[in-house]
């Protein structure tokens, strides 16, 4: 039941504004972290690259926060419905973009190993792309989280196929250059390692995509295929 | 507050204790497909390999089935203090639970790339070695869970070191064998893939861990060290 009380109402209606809020700042928090991991290995910054290593609390510091914010909601304010999907898929969506941050720290911590050596000809061109793809993808997510627009998050759904797809292209790349030159195996490998995380920054993003739907339509669409979620969010917009 | 009328309270515990067992339920299912890949990835059995990969829609479908009890729970019942901190650490732990069957598969898949490949004179022991430690960490990480013993839990964390020492160990061991016969470069690197994706059950069994810890302690004990885990966990006992 609804308070009456419009102070109550009003207060609880700014709770829900700022964790959503929250979400957003914590959601920039990881794109900084991607952008600076990605660039301190293309450029072979190892300070850079140790700052955003340091600078993962911070990552981790907004999850508890937010996560404690969201208990105290649920456990005061008992929400219903729409309330209550906003709330579980902020839980949701929080331990995602803690994962990300964890994904951005496994770059920066390759970065530190690729820096003291020798740098390719191309410089990491192939990575510096996927990283941009991977980066604008968490962007587009939030941005759909932000506007609650279904079918820019089927978009980024979509977009987490190509990433997928490049990044079978740069292991490719990866397994000829160590089959030319078995010298740079282990050199390779941490770019690898690199290409990885970026690939799984691709897969958290696409899950907050699904929270959005879910959040809109109110509908699982986890472990469905792409088409299906297209469909979702399809009726989801008629519905409107 | 508490209903009064005990058929509505005893109601709500029946529930309360049906995503408890739901949850032991789905942490046999992806005990089973762990087991299940590792076993056709060290025997090569591409036909195990594949029942596999087909099993972890089962997998899918309980923690939709599970999220949806819980959901059901917050709005119907409004859970607080303790119960609330149950269906949230229900909810967190089938995330990582069905994280687990992802691995499984993919560890699958592994298993059906190598089938058809040369097998090594060791018969992947290392593969089998890990796939055992991580396959007992889930086990033991839903036996903390039911038991809500924070010290085995605790216990499974510290064990995640070990695993994560072995998986280094095993890592290190297949560069030399890409370094010293590069022809093998594709078909170790597959073996590299089973051996990460095993890794990373025991990261999820660890974060299982930690919210038993949060469960019992009502405390987020995620992203502390495992000696302050310790203490919170020694805390939590003595506090009983």
């Amino acid at each position: 039941m609804e308070p009456l009380d419009t102070h109550i109402s009003r207060q609880y209606n700014v709770e829900l504004e700022n964790i959503r809020s929250l979400v957003l700042q914590m959601g920039g928090l990881v794109e900084q972290q991607i952008d600076q991991a990605i660039t301190a290995l293309v450029q072979g910054n190892q300070a850079l690259a140790e700052t955003t290593i340091v600078a993962d609390y911070k990552v981790n510091n907004m999850e508890v926060t937010i996560d404690e914010e969201c208990t105290q909601i649920l456990a005061r304010r008992q929400p219903a419905a729409g309330d209550l999907r906003l709330v579980l898929a902020v839980i949701k969506t929080i331990t995602d973009l803690e994962r990300i941050g964890d994904e951005a720290e496994k770059i920066a911590r390759m970065a530190v190993q690729l820096a003291g050596e020798e740098r390719p000809k191309n410089n990491y061109r192939e990575i510096q792309s996927l990283g941009n793809h991977a980066r604008w993808m968490v962007h587009d997510a939030l941005d759909a989280y932000a506007r609650m627009d279904t079918e820019a998050a089927v978009r980024v759904a979509r977009e987490d196929r190509k990433l997928d797809h490049e990044y079978d292209g740069v292991m490719r790349q990866m397994v000829t250059f160590m089959m030319e030159d078995p010298r740079t195996i282990s050199r390779v490998l941490n770019i690898i390692w690199a290409a990885r995380a970026i690939e799984r920054i691709g897969d958290h993003a696409r899950n907050i995509c699904e929270y959005v739907i879910y959040l809109v339509k109110g509908k699982d669409v986890r472990h469905i295929s792409l088409e299906q979620m297209e469909k979702e969010a399809r009726e989801a917009r008629e519905g409107e």
